[in-house]
């Protein structure tokens, strides 16, 4: 016999500029079902899109032999409004504007949609199914393509006055004309150093300086974080220099953090990551470094224990349970 | 006739390094009692001191007839902790590690203790009674010797995982070696250039960098930020670029804190907002510099409305309504 815990599902899905990913997920965490075949750039009208994604959950539903067992629909998307239900000038989605994603697609799928950002889904995620289980008081950095936050603080996520707050990845690190130009307009934001397009930059900007020392790296085109990560476990001295100079300046970031909201602990997540201890020593070291001595020892500094390839759909999901 | 509301009163004092402030506060913030004779270096036995602080408050509890409708007391102290009801090695005060503040003081005066720091209770006060009456999400920001913050999310005060959240006057505003020392032991922290003792050393750097331009401050032995603002209103031109360099730094701060919480408006309190606009104007600038375009023109950056006198006894009285 199912019990009604059990019985209840919801669905997670996330919406990102080239593809959108959607599942079917119980309490527990499990993916009972999944989708990942919506090309986002393939339509230029939202309404079709709405309807495309509804069309997936409903195939879902009744392959999982779901019907009536949804609570509702979470949606992680960028620039997404918690409050509003919306997703507002997206530069990397097709569509322009303010989009009332929740109102349209509630209409058509007959249960409740939520949305927020990438980051923040990931956040409730965790609270739900991950690592941050039973915590009341923590930060995930998500460390992508851009470097992007989800702030727990007492036991809530951190929304703001206007929907928009935690967005860590803009903090300035470097100040002033040095600091590298950001896509958000600004300059030295710690998403230009601590992304994997960061980490690019800082590949090339080490090598460019120094012409001598033997490495790996050179002559790659296009260094990803990967590259850095296995020429450093070759004992590569760049791509250890790279790990040094981006954990570094991340713990810098974390320190401040810490001081914020004195959260008990912060979790790493994204393809960074997994890179390790050569990414997560240099910023233990330079966390405890730079907060003050009332602070010392006390936040965890922690990797994302989602796999990569649920942790999207889980953490859109887990807004439905909310 | 008195109603109930009106019947019931609070206590607040304020622990400084120097003196005690106790007053009864009503409901709407009136203070209708208080005392500001005790000094606190005084007394070498912490449990005398609760002792002199307990004699005052029955004191003024008989002086205005409140004997039976005190709810508790609150109680603004450095190193304060919310949560354990303690103070913790706080360098200023004459008793060393870890003191059971509220234990001790509500077994005497038999009422409920509350004790948070300074800033917080500021934040705490003005929600109460201030500026912030209403609001959700902001942040207060004291400007005083150092600099400290309280700061409010979904209408709850930030204590983080261990109470002792909040501490953005010591977030990294100059990194590495050229950041000033600071008396938490880190270099650069906001509080070394947007506290009084940050105005006066940002006002020696630039009359020595700067021999040649008449004015008033050159020979004056100790700056404070009065004879800077009286200075700027004059016309003085070093008297406002230090003003510039100090809002400045102050606005950068302010744009990552808006990145963190999105607060709806952020409070200037303490000596340095009396400076008015020479002060406010080039915070605003930097602000709305800094911030993401997501974020421009939303936080409304004020000065706190609370009487510097009262403040602090009406911050720590609010901790007793809670």
């Amino acid at each position: 016999m199912v019990s009604d815990v059990e019985k209840n599902l919801v669905v997670g899905i996330d919406v990102g500029g080239t593809g959108t990913k959607i599942g079917i997920v119980d309490a527990r965490g499990e993916i009972l079902a999944r989708d990942e075949s919506i090309a986002t750039p393939q339509y230029t009208d939202f309404n079709e899109f709405v309807d495309a994604m509804n069309s997936v959950v409903q195939r879902l539903i009744s392959e999982v032999g779901a019907e009536g067992r949804i609570r509702g629909i979470g949606i992680g998307a960028p620039n997404a409004n918690y409050y509003a239900g919306t997703i507002e000038n997206a530069p990397n989605l097709p569509w322009k504007g303010v989009l009332e994603l929740c109102k349209v697609f509630s209409e058509k799928a007959g249960v409740p949609v939520y949305t927020t950002n990438d980051a923040n889904a990931a956040a409730i995620g965790e609270m739900t199914y991950g690592t941050a289980k039973g915590m009341k008081n923590f930060i995930v950095i998500t460390l992508g393509t851009g470097v992007g936050s989800g702030i727990v603080i007492n036991g809530q996520l951190v929304y703001g006055c206007d929907g928009f707050a935690g967005e860590l990845g803009h903090v300035t690190m470097v100040r002033g004309k040095q600091g590298r130009l950001c896509g958000c307009g600004g300059r030295g934001c710690l998403e230009t150093y601590c992304s994997a397009t960061g980490v690019a930059r800082t590949a090339k900007e080490i090598l460019k300086a120094d012409k001598t020392t033997p490495s790996a790296l050179r002559g790659i085109k296009n260094i990803t974080s990967k590259d850095v990560f296995l020429a450093a476990k070759a004992g590569d001295k760049i791509a250890k220099e790279i790990f040094k100079q981006t954990g570094t300046m991340l713990g810098e970031a974390i320190a401040d953090f810490i001081k914020f909201s004195s959260p008990e602990a912060i979790i790493l997540f994204g393809g960074l990551t997994r890179s390790g201890k050569y990414i997560l020593d240099p910023v233990k070291k330079a966390v405890d470094k730079n907060v003050m001595p009332i602070f010392k020892g006390k936040a965890k500094i922690l990797i994302s224990q989602l796999k990569d390839s649920d942790a999207a759909i889980l953490g859109a999901s887990a807004l439905a349970w909310e």
